[in-house]
């Protein structure tokens, strides 16, 4: 398109893609880290380059560690830089080590003795990073492109009498490269690059092993101090911007601002892009330059971020800024004060949580009297697929669980996905806010609509009705699929505005089917421990339900149970035992005896129903293809859903499918509606359409539905919504996420041909698990993953708290799982890498093998 | 606290708390510019200082003007400085005039003939700026602090024969200091500042006037370009940022980046603070300083955003940069185009979207078939209160609709607390994207729940329950309430797991009252449009209804009306006019005999329900408090709704308020429940709860209620829910807009005694309305202001479309209204300033005075 290559660089640029697809890669598969949270740990940011980080760095260390005024008789601090170019010139911890240490001898001479000990070791380098260091032109039996292993390290320490003051520095640079541009760079051009994973794990392992010293005393008190390179924003060795890099951490922050001309916008915009990346910076800090930069930045700030300003560098740096230091202690104590309390704060909250939570929330669906303080999860956030969960053991500390709950079915954004939808949602709340729907329209609707016409409804719906959840879905649904029915079946003047109930309606349904908690999403469900009086005394169960055949693994055959009323005498010959997923989804299996048999069991029920209510219409048909979720994770036997659907077809029956589970790559297809054969007249979205973030639902319509709304009267046109219909939020994430997953270049997992999901559960764990004594029943698809553990009496059914134990144990391996009753599911989201997944169920096997051994 | 002044700024300076409040002011009566798009308008930001900003509009002036390739023979740039300091030494609008002519004399000398005419002018400036432009030390007539008129103009001219091609520049500098310093501090020092409004005012006349020019020709093409000083969070001259002083007209932008060490992460983070606040970004360009920024540029920003690189620019100026910018005219003129073509396409799609929306969207409550395609209402943006709307007509533009809908009763920003909301759910995406609830708890829930039942549930509420919307708050309301009339009237042993029907529970509520959309909310509100049979054959109505007495205002006297049922002799004394609302809320009320004759009149209808149906039992009192909303905006009298709750407290029936219309401000209090002075035992709240953006919902009880769902069995649990429950971007907007709307520091309308709202309608305004013939009655409460029509057979009641012509009107005069079929009404923000009310007041004053004449 563009006629000259090296000054333009557009969208179709190879070097782009290729970058960008390495990236996503390395980050997503970055480890789950823990942090400590026995001290404080803060990462030291930057608005730009040469702002003064290690400046500040330093006074912070001198503030803790020298300070007459303060704290714990022994004190040690941790610095760690973990990306440094320009090395061995350029050294950021070297240059801590060594202005503490004269910091150190100043100081202690006037005061109480001191014990100081210090050291500034560096890790890892490239190998021209260690020639340089060495001295030499070319190290003995060097490697490219490896780190070298460089066993640099440099100590000062004096000591004092017993029971004196004891203060240590540990200085640690973990990787270092030799020129002096940014790491990605420095990494490309010295050919040694470091994985995000890796470079995650270091820092992890020095966060926590560094802390052990030579000091070790009760009344210890510890800080730690991670130095980032460059800006915020600027790219680590892999390219990763290490704002993105550092994310799993979630350590909190000091923002060095910048108190130029111009800095004002830096700091704010470096701020910002913190922000949305879930940091908290807990105090600004920067240079005077004599234009009184606090001044906008406290307005910008209303009060929440204090700011400080720093005495300006002088030029002339010749007495080691030994009078800067001591210009700027007070600054620096107040700073290390404002670090220390609002630690101090932070933990405290933590640690009330649980019972606050006890004390004044009530959730969905728990018996509060069954949830021990104890048990109570405190999540401190979430990076991708994982929860950072808060333990108070040991000190306290951030551990990571992988969320195998979808967070309830919902969740679909890892690391990445996450950040974007970030973006996308304040700029969206930027942009919109919130713009009401009825008679108008708005970018983000109108692409959302397109979107879900030319995906989940491609081929048969033509409008798109937007509420807030499955159950307002299901409702909407209803009232279509109704007014569909009394109009095909001239069974009442629709056009009319008659009062009243002039006949009964029912639903066809399943059994085991479950809609929503409205109650009109309730009406349509078979009654169950949801739909007792207790619960809802207005339930009456609007439907005939039927029995339907399940699917499952069992021993590593597919196994079709066939529901009680089947067991008539043509049943004689039926296969009912397959070998693989596609045969049980082949469409083949139409033409079989059991397709014959399922459309004799129906029509046979129908009968009986009309027999049993002969005043009583069925006005839809509702059904959760392939999968029902709440219901227990049944596989139904999909061709019998597909001959279901194709006998209330013909009986002028709407039929409505409910996807709000299914949809959106759930069951590792756009839609649930492809691995039936079939299409609805109606169908309900919700949970993942959003990416998992955010409310949302849409009910699809044919046009014929939408036609008999249509009229003269607005008392034909469908009264039915909610204030926040097609809210623009919810809309943008949705637009975001239903690209983002069907899209090759953004999802791995995508099989560029026919837009399936890779196989995400490995076939042989799977067949393992499903042939383990404790195992009733597994079921793999997609993106779930569900055991049946054989159970009996109580320990069967919704109310059971048999597998309660299992669930803690993977906890503790990091798997954040939640039972149905006896039935417990991994579910991830359709970016999850296979890798991921055959690790869950690595553990899950583990723990099912001494899962009713005695010493569990 | 800190003993140290200078050097260190925390979070109880006073500057900043008087800094913020001005600024705060200044950008809220920032007025709603209007914005032409009859052909492209950028805006140039730069993501520091001294990046290129005025090269680029130079070179993009050049390539729009000068290029030989391109266009239509007559072509016009408008070049807008809006804000220049450092002037006159420095002037870009001069720079940009100067370079011009330059190139166009050294291009035109070749090529085919070309007529070029350019002018640079500066409008205003400081005094200062003024003197130093004169050249001499002080001018005749000088005033302080006023602005100078500055005459300034020069111009440039060649002419050719009749029949070439023409290009025209217009340069102009808005606002000029002399201090080459930051705007906010030259206005300062110069003791010369200006307000937002003004220069929002002054650069939309600008943006339009200015166009206006020497060639008006058929074939004529336009371009604009508005340069803003700095980088994106740069202070304007009164201190808001730049990136929020022009967010009103939400320009698409270039952003200059950053090409030096440091300057990914620069650019990057400019980036994202432009996203935040709504802005589109068509092309990021930055300078060659040889480090390969675009390639992790290119990274990030994934294909979406086309990266420039402009050679680097020499050192050495001496002739006039007229190499680079021969050097640099592929990449403008590749520039320009992408401007262009994105340009053409946002129109292309703006003309398309009423049609598409038509024929693929599902609006809710809408009869399709009378919303002509030129009635549907794209909206581009919000910005605080109002759309920013398109109309194509005149060439298209962008124009500023006030939303009084408040977005369908949910909106509660001004423009300033849009962005912290952006910044808010963008940061809790960020960190938490979403987090499953039961048996979790994270900082957003804890905080949110701990705000609600300290604020609206205080005094009696002690959980909070979440779910998504306020139709789904009621049935999770009714759901408790029953568990509690069973239990506390023995008519059930509760904690038995009896499935099925025991008796038949109706609620007690009001005629005219509306409890949302789902089955379980509609069956709890009377017979209406909405629950005909066929819109929800399955609605019965389980509901006694009361006939209840309502409250206007007609002809300036606040007039109780009295239920039919209740006009019996006894009523013969009954005072029911009053002066004042402030009369009709007085409790000394309780004492009248109106009192009396409401507890007869309930008591009676109670006996005649029990009569008619007698085995039916009323499990709970439901009622909207107050004001009935879609009910068609009716003030109940709080007296007799207070009778009410105190007869039904007696007879141990329980009380749901139903606040998800009336809660959080919007009548003029937290809560409702205040204005009537007694408290239920269940509440639901919605709508304004997050601040209006995203959809949330709490359902409030007292432990008492909760304890009925505690026990042994997770079958006694409340087996309610919905995956998003809690969810934390909520719970963020919900802790974010409780606090703004009640702290008197950040809304300039809360009087700080009594936690009130500021009277917004202004009472004679409100009393000449209440007088006009055209008027049944007003209501003025809080946020709303409602008129009811007198209108009589089809042009009354929801149906009707009586109204439309007016409403049409209002939309005209930047209203956008929607009626309640013979009533329409205005609803604001809890931030709406009192002067903002009462424009529209009067605007809505003066379109009754033309209705129901002849003309219209």
């Amino acid at each position: 398109m563009l006629p000259f290559s090296r000054f333009v660089l557009g969208h179709r640029s190879i070097p782009s893609l290729r970058h960008r697809r390495r990236q996503r890669r390395l980050l997503s598969i970055s480890s789950s880290p823990n942090v400590p949270l026995s001290h404080p740990t803060y990462m030291i940011w930057a608005s730009n380059t040469s702002l003064g980080k290690t400046l500040v760095s330093t006074g912070l260390a001198s503030s803790f560690l020298l300070s007459r005024s303060s704290y714990a008789e022994h004190r040690k601090l941790l610095y760690l830089k973990p990306v440094q170019t320009g090395f061995p010139a350029d050294s950021d911890s070297h240059f801590v080590f060594s202005r503490l240490c004269s910091l150190a001898s100043l100081r202690s001479s006037g005061g109480p003795s001191l014990s100081f000990s210090a050291s500034n070791s560096v890790i890892k380098s490239s190998l021209p990073a260690a020639i340089a260091l060495s001295g030499r032109n070319s190290l003995p039996g060097e490697r490219i492109p490896a780190f070298c292993d460089v066993s640099f390290r440099e100590e000062s320490k004096f000591l004092r009498t017993a029971g004196t003051c004891s203060a240590e520095l540990v200085c640690e640079t973990l990787y270092a490269w030799k020129e002096a541009v940014s790491p990605h760079l420095a990494a490309e051009r010295e050919n040694c690059a470091v994985p995000d994973s890796l470079l995650v794990e270091m820092l992890e392992k020095h966060l926590t092993a560094s802390m052990e010293g030579v000091f070790q005393k009760e009344s210890k008190q510890d800080f730690c101090i991670v130095e980032t390179a460059g800006g915020v924003a600027s790219p680590g060795p892999s390219g990763t911007l290490q704002c993105d890099l550092y994310r799993p951490f979630r350590l909190p922050g000091v923002l060095v601002g910048d108190g130029r001309l111009g800095g004002i916008s830096g700091t704010i915009s470096a701020y910002e892009s913190l922000k949305l990346r879930g940091y908290d910076i807990v105090a600004v800090v920067f240079e005077d330059h004599g234009l009184v930069n606090e001044v906008p930045l406290l307005s910008y700030f209303r009060n929440r971020v204090p700011i400080f300003v720093l005495p300006s560098i002088p030029l002339d740096m010749s007495n080691d800024l030994v009078d800067w230091f001591n210009d700027s202690e007070a600054v620096f104590n107040s700073l290390r004060e404002i670090m220390v309390s609002t630690f101090s704060e932070r933990i405290q909250r933590l640690n009330d949580m649980p019972k606050k939570a006890g004390d004044i929330l009530w959730w969905p669906f728990t018996q509060h009297k069954l949830v021990p303080e104890a048990s109570i999860t405190v999540i401190d956030s979430r990076c991708g697929e994982n929860f950072a969960v808060y333990k108070d053991r040991k000190g306290g500390s951030i551990t990571q669980q992988f969320d195998a709950c979808a967070s309830w079915w919902t969740q679909g954004p890892d690391a990445a996905l996450q950040i974007e939808l970030a973006r996308e949602l304040g700029y969206a709340a930027g942009r919109f806010g919130h713009v009401m729907f009825p008679e108008n329209v708005y970018e983000p609707v109108l692409e959302c609509a397109e979107l879900l016409l030319e995906g989940v409804g491609k081929g048969w719906a033509a409008r798109s009705y937007f509420s807030d959840n499955g159950s307002t879905a299901i409702e909407i649904a209803l009232k279509m699929a109704f007014r569909k029915f009394c109009n095909e079946n001239d069974v009442l003047p629709v056009r009319s505005n008659t009062v009243g109930r002039c006949f009964d309606l029912k639903v066809l349904a399943l059994n085991g089917s479950y809609h929503g908690d409205t109650l009109g999403a309730m009406e349509a469900q078979a009654p169950s421990s949801y739909t007792a009086f207790i619960q809802q005394p207005w339930y009456s169960g609007r439907g005939f339900f039927l029995d339907p055949p399940t699917v499952s693994i069992c021993n590593n055959m597919w196994i079709v149970s066939l529901p009680a009323g089947m067991h008539s005498g043509d049943l004689y010959n039926v296969v009912t035992t397959y070998s693989s997923r596609d045969e049980i989804f082949h469409k083949s299996r139409d033409k079989s005896d059991l397709a014959q048999a399922y459309l004799s069991y129906i029509s046979e029920q129908l009968v009986s129903f009309s027999d049993k209510e002969p005043s009583v219409q069925i006005g839809a048909l509702i059904v959760e293809p392939v999968i029902q979720g709440a219901g227990g994770m049944l596989l139904i036997d999909p061709l019998f859903q597909r001959v279901l659907v194709n006998e209330c077809r013909g009986k002028k029956i709407p039929i409505i499918f409910d996807e709000v589970f299914t949809g959106f790559w759930r069951l590792g297809v756009e839609t649930a509606a492809e691995l039936l054969g079939c299409v609805p007249d109606i169908a309900c979205f919700a949970k993942l359409m959003t990416g998992g973030v955010i409310p949302l639902a849409a009910t699809l319509a044919t046009e014929a539905v939408f036609d008999l709304f249509t009229g003269d009267s607005k008392l034909n046109a469908l009264l039915h919504g909610h204030s926040y219909s097609a809210h623009a939020m919810g809309c943008t994430a949705a637009t975001k996420a239903i690209k983002w997953f069907k899209d090759p270049k953004s999802n791995a997992n995508i099989l560029s041909e026919g837009g399936l999901l890779k196989e995400l559960w490995d076939p042989e764990l799977v067949a393992r698990i499903s042939s383990h004594h404790s195992v009733q029943r597994v079921v793999a698809l997609g993106t779930v993953f569900v055991v049946e553990l054989r159970a009996e009496g109580n320990n069967a059914g919704y109310a059971s708290t048999y597998t309660r134990g299992l669930i803690m144990k993977l906890r503790e391996d990091g798997v954040y799982m939640r039972p149905l009753g006896n039935v417990i599911y991994l579910m991830c989201t359709p970016l999850t890498l296979p890798s991921t997944c055959r690790g869950l169920l690595v553990k899950l096997l583990r723990r099912l093998q001494q899962f009713g051994e005695p010493s569990s």
